[in-house]
């Protein structure tokens, strides 16, 4: 339960709210970058996760790059003030304009998912009579144990060239004259907890290396993507994912030889640092005996537990009820999978108390829509509220 | 394949849009209303399908009333220049001021979903010195077929009273001063395909209006819901929904005793006129051997594939090859669960093809997002280009 003072500044905000903590942020951002910096690895923000431009503030504080999925996310780092040399491009359907946009921002590299994208980027950049540096995001064929909803490292993935086509086509690749292959880019998916899968990353990534620099590519970097998953079952256990504990695993796994090395995470930045503050609407049980909390909240602000099944912590922070009650939380979309947890033990829960949905800061606001005309929810910061 | 005219018009518009079939629109609100008038049943048109200006224009002038789901809609529908007087309101989770502004239009009915909600309405419409028109709504309890995601009707669900809730507290819901219990309501779920489930839906009604008669209630109409589902498969077989067939159903099962008997229809009103346009960015293979054909759409334009599973017909519309391959079709958003067809039968495709995802006219652009920062899609209508 909040302290009166909080529960009172939060009860002056329409609900539902995204509530982000920027101490937590600040607090991620730093253990992040104290860490890599001893390895001297350099750290992307996959931008995808959060555009929040008072987020975007803090974490160019901290002097990362941003990874991008699409034109108009370059175009909204470059706007928040991010140096395009630090920008990298990724994404499996660029269109031409958005790699036209690219390419004239000077971005640092454009990481690219097929042949035929290659081809047509060696073409753009041709016609701007530039030569624009790729990576190849080569697919790893690896089971990152992950939901298979947002793996994106397997053989039969939509993700990357599988390096067995890189390799047939080397020399095609090198006679290029307007791309420049500096660089090499895994993703093994998302949200992976089972830290192992690291090293059988860094153990692909070797072998393919090898075989590139054989062939006689000259790569500077390697990007090794993101993927650190983070604690949404018990936050309060590890609000800082353990980036410490992957850096030490690439560093001892991975043959670097004097390239760069870069990661690119998302999650494992935002996502703990903020929560969807939620009213409770009405109380009403089923004909089946099921207790609803029906809140002001739906799936058209966070969609990952309609759209993955993807669980998030739920408390009921005004309560002072001491009994506990099994609810099912539910939105108020004309939908039934608008669900924010089928069963959850909260204090005994009546019409207007504030429940917070845990673990929010990534994949909320950025994938949420206007389904119902639901107006998109406001965000507040707690280095404005405190 | 379209017409060298018709595929040159299309090429003018940037993809991915949504293309709408104005003339089938028309042909299905003329078949819909025509048959309703038969009866004397009244329609409403369930605008969270498609909230398009356009396309609610011409609803209009078909004389359909509308079913809202949230304060905005309502807006939306009342600036669309439906009179109030046709407008009913439902949802799980109706705020106060989205009941306050309801209140204030004069609407048709507000559509309660609990007890708790009830009080409210009367305490809300006392403030204002009104009496609101509600109709109950009764969650049926009945199985309606249909996927598990969009049933509505059954006991443990989200939506509705239980009948026996209403019949334990009858005294209570008719002593309020400020609500006036005009109707029931009921909707069993989306996309129903077997029509004896409507017979199931009359028995029940019939026996909860018996039920409530007895106990005082004096319902000037049922409103029966929507749910008529449309034919995905093969959306040609069956361009306009079988509304005769319901329509049939419900006079023939339902004890009507004069009352005014009310239809809301969404997507078999709005599915089959509309398809979305999609240009073919990238043809690659997995290292499985799986054929990609990468379009320059993505779940954030259409989310029902990912988000239900929903199958979506696709045909290339541009391709003069004759041999065929099967494909899996895929979106530009950074997720797996970004796939429109995981293995579909197209002819041979190349990149530049213009393919359409058809049956996206309900539930497509209201559900759009801008994940990835992609911009939402335009809508191209057919009596604007030919």
């Amino acid at each position: 339960m909040l302290s009166r003072k909080i529960a009172d500044r939060l009860a002056a905000f329409e609900t539902p709210f995204y509530l982000y903590d920027i101490n937590l942020l600040r607090q991620t951002l730093d253990s992040a970058v104290t860490v890599a910096s001893r390895y001297g690895f350099r750290l992307h923000y996959a931008i995808k996760a959060n555009y929040d431009p008072h987020i975007l503030a803090v974490i160019k504080e901290y002097g990362l790059g941003i990874d991008c999925a699409s034109g108009n996310e370059i175009r909204c780092a470059i706007e928040a003030g991010f140096d395009p040399e630090g920008i990298v491009y990724a994404g499996v359907g660029k269109r031409d304009k958005e790699i036209r946009y690219a390419v004239s921002q000077g971005i640092f590299s454009i990481n690219c998912e097929s042949l035929q994208e290659l081809e047509l980027i060696n073409s753009i950049a041709g016609e701007m009579g530039v030569v624009q540096d790729v990576a190849l995001r080569i697919n790893p064929d690896i089971d990152p144990k992950t939901n298979s909803c947002i793996d994106t490292g397997q053989a039969d993935s939509k993700f990357g060239i599988s390096y067995e086509e890189v390799m047939a086509n080397a020399a095609e690749i090198q006679a290029y004259r307007n791309v420049r292959i500096r660089g090499m880019h895994l993703h093994i998916g998302s949200q992976i907890r089972e830290l192992h899968v690291f090293e059988y990353l860094c153990d692909k990534v070797n072998a393919i290396v090898e075989c590139l620099t054989g062939l006689g590519f000259t790569l500077d970097f390697i990007d090794v993507g993101g993927g650190l998953g983070i604690n949404y079952d018990i936050p309060e256990n590890e609000p800082v994912p353990n980036f410490s504990s992957v850096f030490a695993i690439i560093s001892q796994n991975l043959n670097v030889g004097g390239r760069e090395v870069h990661f690119e995470f998302g999650r494992a930045i935002v996502a703990q640092c903020g929560e969807l503050i939620t009213k409770v609407l009405f109380r009403k049980d089923t004909a089946t005996g099921r207790k609803l909390v029906i809140v002001d909240a739906s799936m058209t602000e966070l969609i990952r537990p309609a759209l993955y099944g993807a669980y998030h912590n739920i408390e009921n922070i005004t309560s002072a009820e001491t009994r506990k009650e099994r609810y099912s939380v539910v939105g108020t979309a004309c939908e039934s999978t608008d669900v924010f947890d089928q069963s959850v033990s909260l204090p005994v829960t009546h019409r207007g108390d504030l429940l917070t949905i845990k673990s929010a800061g990534a994949y909320g606001m950025s994938m949420a829509s206007r389904y119902n005309l639901h107006d998109l929810p406001d965000a507040v910061y707690s280095d404005e509220i405190v």
